[in-house]
């Protein structure tokens, strides 16, 4: 079927094209973690809490994926104090390859040691598109329920590292843990998972550690 | 561009097959609505408390789109006494008219006043293909943040309904209601405003009175 042999050119373009940026970023010495979640599970709120928790070990770029020509969250990375370049997709509905690779030589990698690349606020598309990042991290948050990795079960497939965020509101919400984790672990048994709460800096420390351990590991390859 | 030229044949071909689901609803007598959401906003416990203050007044049919083969959602809706069709969309991001089209047959379409078409949990694709539903609703939750119809306008331009789930929370979450509500009617000055928990009840009785008297509306036509 046509539909189906563009929809395969499509996706081996990608691929191809996130190889080219894993290779800038590999020559470049950076390391780059794909962040994905639904709106509003709170990607920037745990950006910044990163940026505040790493910033004094290592040296930061950001890039923003937005929808629309808003920049609410590239403005609070920058005040911040991040180098942080935003995406606008114009609509579409994930960061592809084609968009991290003309965002890149935006920022001067050379002074970039990890890069967060905040993808678009969606549980479905951005897991169908490799940006050639070398890790993958879902922030879920309590409040979308402890039933998604059931329900939306692409995006948590493959994934490095799991952040449950909005642990602050546990006690007012029906969310069995253990079942949520359940869901991920079928897909995907060695998952790093962090219980969070931007709010209280619940888990901060512990995430932090991570990121710092990975991008050591990366520096000594 | 060839790209182009396909989106437009396929954005095309959606509303033709959307104004045929528009034309068999309206031969069954049935009104239609799209209720669109981000992923656990709570789109299946307002359908159920739906189901509740509506059925003694009003014949409901649903429909739920899935993107995974998991009967969470659909198999609620049938203990509720609901005749109920689900979509597995295998992994697409949104429902459109060649789906619906498929779920329609499947109802016993005279014997259904109102159709409440339960789309895939996201802020955007859904955005981009009409189903040939009367009347557009987005369900948007407390926990996402205020900040959502300026990140995600397209989903929420032409909505008829906003219905703002979860406010239970808003004593532990900041949430300005008002400016949430500009980011609406910027896009859309007429839209009908309906804050409501389906865990206190808030909200209920006005949101089903607005579906009452719009299906009143309708069989009056």
């Amino acid at each position: 079927m046509t539909s189906v042999t563009v929809v395969e050119q499509i996706m081996s373009a990608n691929d191809s094209l996130a190889a080219q940026n894993r290779a800038l970023l590999e020559a470049s010495g950076v390391l780059g973690v794909n962040m994905m979640a639904s709106p509003g599970a709170g990607k920037t709120s745990v950006i910044l809490r990163t940026i505040e928790a790493v910033a004094s070990s290592l040296r930061l770029g950001v890039v923003e994926g937005d929808t629309a020509a808003v920049t609410i969250d590239a403005d609070k990375v920058i005040s911040a104090g991040m180098p942080a370049v935003q995406i606008n997709t114009g609509g579409q509905c994930h960061l592809d390859a084609v968009m991290l690779g003309n965002a890149l030589p935006q920022l001067s990698l050379s002074d970039i040691d990890l890069l967060i690349v905040e993808n678009v606020g969606n549980l479905i598309c951005p897991a169908s598109f490799t940006l050639g990042t070398h890790f993958n991290v879902v922030i879920a948050s309590v409040p979308e329920g402890d039933d998604k990795p059931y329900k939306y079960p692409n995006i948590y497939r493959g994934i490095d590292a799991l952040i449950l965020n909005k642990t602050d509101l546990l006690p007012y919400i029906d969310f069995d843990i253990d079942y949520f984790k359940r869901g991920i672990e079928i897909l995907n048994p060695d998952f790093h998972f962090f219980p969070m709460s931007c709010k209280t800096g619940e888990g901060i420390p512990e995430w932090a550690n991570w990121l710092k351990e990975r991008a050591a590991a990366y520096q000594n390859r």
